[in-house]
């Protein structure tokens, strides 16, 4: 299969999507459902950019236990709008102080910090609001969705991860730390992505474990490619600056193995991902070369 | 009926719930749940602080319709979350720059900016997590209302409000403008809860109709009220400064209309917002009382 027009079609129909939860507010004064400014900000850090990984595994694993119609894209779209508040809040002043992502300004340098910091809370809400939207689907299945993400994304898991992450900032920290970090800060959003769609897709309890098990490896394989891609990548490909972790003195796999091994590792990490889809068919074929894409991507 | 008391006694199951809802992390290390720093931060600001009159309004409401039991609990404190972490952000230097909340320093002021921001996050996010808990009670309601919530708080709610708040500062604006500043900023939430309390206690059409127009009427009320106080109110009973929004140039009613006119106006919507309530009995003695409560407080 060819993932990269795989990867381009999904990523045009959830960028649809999330173009459609993003309305124009209208009007200029009270009579607006949502102030003009608050639009801008938010489209600015939602739309287009970004290579939309998390709907796009929700939506492959969701089609690989059999998931049919477009069910799942509220929660494609509340998954990428989950991510972008936390990209926009770590890029705060306060938290990474980054002024370029995805290739273009930070939220907060184009709009102010104090937009920054609403547009970020403004799109976690909408992000549960979308979610929550009545379709067909089953409420139970919904419910349970819902509080799976919600607990991926807050304090038990992205939001620790991320305080985790702060915390350790020019310390010297051990691999368990390290793989608190990022199994919290990025791998549990990711491994909820997949989740979600297995779920909603009617999966079974066994395939439910399995695609567990791929979600796990390449959550944290995804963290340790972007640690690497930190050191080595181009920023002009990442969109963002290259270095700045090891300018933070960020507790990252790169750091703490070096480079040779965190790229082994993350290779391993893929392996194992793919191996336990072996026994389901041509329908994971996707899921299997999103693990490749993640390995070997560039950005 | 001894509202203070009643008032008292609420409380006192809101913030036992929500000692339940913050439990502490375990060990220091990568075993931990969540960092213990990010515990302490949600703590200082959610535990024993505040009024709490919007988990108790959901209380009120939901008894006032015959509800029973201890189902309004996750949903009272998700509300009560999700009005703690709007506090936390607005504190801000970015936002607000108030360096007092509830009596205490506010949360950036004790834990610093980047935790205020994250401490902020994870409980918007706990809310979320809190309320879509399975329980006994009927999945599609629970969903409706979580919807509801998510709405109240986010862009076309709380945060809309918020951003017109701060777009408003130091301008001249108009008496629509204030009001939409207040009935989204903090009316939504209000009302809300009170819709929250007879959905889930299964009020009918007609109830939550006439309670929709009571917790309109209140949630406005409760905003202008806050006004005066910030002009007239005592610091110490308030537990945060004073004259703040003259010296930053908000926009209220006390600053458009003048103080006699502004309190004329809260004690007509209390009226309002109690007559609508008479076709119903003593079951909604609770909620009468609680908006002579908001127009008479003193802090």
């Amino acid at each position: 299969m060819d993932i990269q027009r795989y990867l381009r079609e999904k990523k045009e129909i959830v960028d649809a999507a999330l173009e459609g939860y993003c309305p124009d507010p209208g009007g200029t004064g009270f009579e607006m459902d949502y102030p003009p400014s608050l639009h801008r900000a938010i489209r600015h850090s939602l739309v287009d950019g970004g290579k939309r990984i998390r709907p796009i595994l929700s939506m492959a694993a969701f089609e690989a236990v059999g998931g049919k119609g477009d069910g799942i894209l509220p929660f494609a779209c509340g998954l990428e709008m989950i991510h972008t508040y936390s990209l926009i809040h770590d890029d705060l002043p306060a938290i990474d102080n980054d002024d370029y992502r995805r290739g273009r300004p930070s939220c907060h340098k184009v709009f102010g910090e104090a937009m920054g910091i609403l547009a970020g809370d403004g799109l976690l809400t909408e992000a549960f609001r979308v979610m929550t939207t009545p379709t067909s689907v089953d409420p139970a299945i919904v419910l349970e969705i819902v509080h799976e993400i919600a607990r991926a994304s807050g304090i038990s898991g992205m939001v620790g991860g991320q305080v985790a992450d702060i915390e350790s900032e020019g310390k010297e920290v051990d691999l368990p730390t390290v793989q608190y970090i990022h199994t919290h800060k990025t791998g549990a959003l990711i491994l909820a992505s997949v989740r979600t769609g297995v779920k909603l897709g009617g999966g079974n309890e066994e395939t439910l474990r399995a695609l567990t098990h791929y979600g796990q490896r390449i959550g944290l394989a995804f963290q340790i490619v972007d640690d690497i891609l930190n050191v080595e990548g181009k920023t002009e490909l990442l969109g963002k600056r290259t270095g700045s972790d090891l300018f933070k003195g960020k507790a990252t796999y790169p750091s703490l193995l070096g480079i040779d091994s965190s790229r082994r590792m993350a290779g391993e990490l893929m392996e194992s991902a793919i191996d336990v889809l072996h026994p389901f068919g041509a329908g994971v074929e996707p899921l299997k070369e999103i693990a490749k894409f993640i390995i070997l991507r560039e950005s």
